[in-house]
C-alpha cells in the first residue's frame, strides 16, 4: 500500500510491509486490535522522532510508541490507521558516569544490556522485570516496570533521574536532572514514567546506578500452606531483614515446576535473597523463615534457585495459554489474596497458578485459559475479572507493575474514583490535545 | 479587623490577631512578604479543609498552606490578602500497619514523631531532613524534603505511597495507594510531592516504613583538602559500599565547629555511616576512606559524630545571619563545586561555610550575610546568585531539597528551559485555574 506521504518525505526509515505490520501490531498480551497500522517507523535520532511527531500532528495520525513489544496489557498494540513508532533502533548506551552513579541511555537499550554495562564499572541498574533480556529501558519507563529486586531497590521510577521527551507537537523537553537529588519544578519525570506513551515519547533517559552489592545469600523455605509462607515473609521485617526479593510460589505453580530442582516440601515455597554480605543478617533471615517451615535450604549461589523460579512462566505456558495477571495488595493481605484466587480458580474451573513478589504484595495469578490456538473460555475472563475486584476489595490495585494498557482500562475509574479519573483525563488532554499519542490506552 | 465573613461562617477555628498574623506570615527564609495575611485558619478535619477551599474559591481568596513554617525559601510566607491554612493541628498518626510496612498520617505530624512511633514497631520512617524535630510530614511532602539518609534510602518522594489531597475547588481525591507497588494511572502522588502547596492541599499521607537496620557504623575521616575528601567519597562506590549518609564539611565549617568534638586534621572532614551490620562492608568503607586521609576514626556509636555534625548550622549562625543555600551537582563535580564556592566567598569577601551530602552531590553553602539585625549586604546576594549559576554550569540544579519557594523562582526558567517551564505553568493552571493556591510560589 501507499505509505503516508508525510512519512515518505520525512527521511525516517519506515515500512508498510504487511508482514512487518502484522508483527508490530501486537504485544504479548494476546489482545488483538482492530485493523492494521499504516506503517512502522524506525527513527534513529531525537530529531527523527520530532519529525515523525510533527507530521503525525499535522495529519492527526495516531502514533503508538513501541519498545520490544513485551507489554502484557495491549499497551503497545497498534490498530487501524496508526503509525507504530518503533524505538528499538535508538539503542545506544550514551555514557556511564561511574563516579556519578549515572547512566544515559537511549530508549531502545535492552534492560539487561544496561545492567551488564554497569556491572563492568562495579555498578548495577537495579530494576529487573522478568522480561529484562527482551524489554527496553523505554518500555520499562513507559510502564514503570517492577521486577524481583524492587522489594529493596524500588521500581523503575526510583532509578529514573531525568528524561528527554518529545511531546505530541514535536517539542523536546528535558525533565528532571543528571544529579541524584533535585526539586526544581513539578516532577514531570515521575509523571511521564508509567504513562504508557500517552503523554510524550521518551527519547533518552538519565538513570541511577547503584553500587553492586557484596555477595548475596539465597534461601528457599517450604511451608505447608500459603498462610504460613506469607507469615514468614512478614516475619523478615520483624527480624530487621530487608530482603532484596521474596518470591512466593503457590501449590499450582510448584506442581507446574516439578522437575526443575526446586524443593517441594509443602503447598508453598518462599525464595528470599539478601545482599550486603552480613552473615548475621542471613542468620536472622533463616531464623525468621524457619518459623512454620517444613524445610529451609540456604544457598550461597544466588543463581540456581532464581533460575528455577524464572522458569515458572514458561512451565505454566506448557499447561496452556496463560493470561498473566498483575495485582498488588497490602503485604498483610497476601495469604488471603492467594487463598481467594485458588477459590476463584475452583469456582470457575480454570487452573490458576500464582507467583507473588511477597516483599511488596505484588501477585501474578496466571490463568491458564485453554489450549494454545483455542478460543479463550469465558470462564477465564470471568475469573480474571474477579481477581481484579478482589485486589480492590483488599485495598490494593489492579496493576502492580504491568500497567493498564487496554485490558484494564475499564477498572481504572473504579480504582481512581471519578474525580481523580477526570483530573487524569484532563492531564492527558493538556499534553496531547489532539489525542494522537497512543490513543485508547492507559487512561 | 473584621475577619472574612465566609471564614467566620465556616465553623473552622481562625484568628485575625495581628500578633498571630505577624508570626504566621513568615517562614525561616528571612524573606519578608508584602503586607499581612487576613487570617490564619486551623482546620482539624478534611471536611474543614474542604470548606476553607470552597470559601476561598468562591471569594477568590489566596490560600497559603503551612506546616511548621520551617521553609528556607519563602515557600510558606504569606503576604497581603492571603489566608494562612495552618495544618499543624491535623497531627494524628492515624495508623501504623507494621505487617504492611505502612503508616497513615495527617499532614501536621512532626516528622521525628512518626519515626519514633515507627521505631516502636521495629520500623523506620527513613527521610530525615535537618528540621525533622520541627517540620511536618505535610511540609516535607510539599517540598519533597531530603535529608542525610537519602544517599541510601531516597528522598521523601521515595517514601510516599499515596496522598489525600483537597483540590483548589474543595474536591477530595486519593492518589496512589496503600500498597508498596502499583501503576494504575498517572503518578499524581509524585506530582503533588514537591509542588509546594501550589496544586492542592495534602490532608493525609500513606507512607512507607522500612525495617530498622541492624546496628550502624560511623566513620570520620579527615583530609588535607576537599578534593581528596570528595575522591574518597567516590571510592566508596568502587568498594561496593552504599553509605547511608556521607557528610562533607569544608574548612570554613570545621573552623565554625571548633570545640564540638569533631576531628580537625585537615581542610575537610567526611562523616560516613553504613548500616546493615556487615563487618566486611565497614572494613571496605574504612579502606576506601583511608586513601589520602590524614586520620580515620571508626565509631560504633552512631550518634556522637552526627550530633556534632548537626551542630554545624547553629555554629555558623553564631558567626552572623545565615543564608542557607541548597544546590546539587553530579557527584563527580563535588570538589570543583566546593572549591568554586570558596573562590566566590573570597571574591565577594563574604564568609561561606559549605556542608555537603556528598553521597548525592547536594551542597549547602551557608553565606554569612552580616550580623543579625543588620541589612543583608548586596555582596551576599551576589555570591548566592553566583552559586546558583555555578550549579547549573556544572550540570546541576538550583535546589536539591529545599524547593523553589519565592527566592529561586527567577532561576527556574533557566533550569527547566522555556518549553518545560510553560508546560509546568499550564499544569498549575489546570489544577488551580483561579490561582488561589499559594500564588507566586514555586512555579
Amino acid at each position: 500500500m501507499d505509505a503516508l506521504p508525510w512519512l515518505a518525505d520525512s527521511g525516517v526509515a519506515w515500512s508498510a510491509d504487511p508482514a512487518v505490520l502484522g508483527e508490530k501490531r501486537l504485544d504479548r498480551s494476546g489482545w488483538e486490535p482492530e485493523g492494521m497500522p499504516v506503517a512502522v517507523v524506525w527513527p534513529r535520532t531525537v530529531g527523527e522522532v520530532q519529525r515523525v511527531m510533527r507530521g503525525a500532528l499535522a495529519t492527526r495520525t495516531p502514533v503508538v510508541p513501541r519498545g520490544a513489544g513485551t507489554a502484557l496489557t495491549g499497551g503497545s498494540a497498534a490498530g487501524s490507521g496508526t503509525v507504530v513508532l518503533d524505538l528499538s533502533r535508538m539503542d545506544r548506551i550514551v555514557e556511564i558516569r561511574a563516579d556519578d552513579g549515572v547512566a544515559v541511555a537511549e530508549p531502545g537499550v535492552i534492560t539487561a544490556d544496561l545492567d551488564r554495562a554497569a556491572a563492568a564499572h562495579g555498578l548495577r541498574y537495579a530494576p529487573d522485570p522478568a522480561s529484562l533480556e527482551l524489554s527496553t529501558i523505554g518500555g520499562n519507563i513507559a510502564t514503570n516496570a517492577g521486577g524481583l529486586r524492587c522489594a529493596k531497590y524500588g521500581v523503575t521510577r526510583d532509578s529514573v533521574l531525568g528524561l528527554d521527551v518529545v511531546l505530541a507537537d514535536g517539542t523536546l523537553i528535558s525533565t528532571g536532572r543528571g544529579t541524584l537529588k533535585g526539586v526544581a519544578g513539578y516532577d514531570l519525570t515521575g509523571l511521564f514514567t508509567g504513562s504508557e506513551g500517552t503523554l510524550g515519547v521518551v527519547v533518552g533517559a538519565t538513570l541511577r546506578l547503584r553500587a553492586l552489592p557484596a555477595p548475596t545469600a539465597t534461601i528457599a523455605a517450604c511451608y505447608p500452606d500459603v498462610e504460613s509462607a506469607a507469615a514468614a515473609s512478614v516475619a523478615l521485617a520483624e527480624a530487621r531483614v530487608q530482603p532484596v526479593l521474596a518470591e512466593l510460589l503457590d501449590e499450582a505453580t510448584l506442581a507446574a515446576l516439578a522437575g526443575h530442582g526446586l524443593p517441594q516440601d509443602g503447598g508453598a515455597l518462599l525464595i528470599v535473597q539478601t545482599d550486603g554480605g552480613s552473615a548475621a543478617e542471613v542468620d536472622r533471615a533463616v531464623g525468621a523463615l524457619s518459623r512454620g517451615a517444613t524445610s529451609v535450604r540456604h544457598d550461597d549461589d544466588p543463581d540456581a534457585l532464581l533460575a528455577a523460579r524464572r522458569q515458572a512462566f514458561p512451565a505454566i505456558e506448557r499447561l496452556g495459554r496463560p493470561l498473566i495477571e498483575d495485582i498488588a495488595v497490602p503485604r498483610s493481605a497476601l495469604a488471603v489474596a492467594v487463598r481467594s484466587i485458588a477459590d476463584i480458580a475452583r469456582r470457575h474451573d480454570v487452573p490458576i497458578c500464582t507467583v507473588a513478589h511477597a516483599g511488596d504484595g505484588n501477585l501474578h495469578p496466571v490463568v491458564v485459559a485453554g489450549g494454545w490456538g483455542e478460543p479463550i473460555p469465558e470462564s477465564a475472563h470471568r475469573a480474571a475479572d474477579e481477581i481484579f475486584g478482589l485486589a480492590l476489595d483488599l485495598g490494593g490495585t489492579v496493576t502492580g507493575e504491568h500497567g493498564v494498557g487496554v485490558l484494564k482500562r475499564h477498572w481504572l475509574g473504579r480504582e481512581l474514583g471519578a474525580d481523580q479519573h477526570l483530573l487524569q483525563q484532563r492531564i492527558k488532554e493538556l499534553f496531547d490535545p489532539h489525542g494522537i499519542l497512543n490513543p485508547g490506552k492507559a487512561i
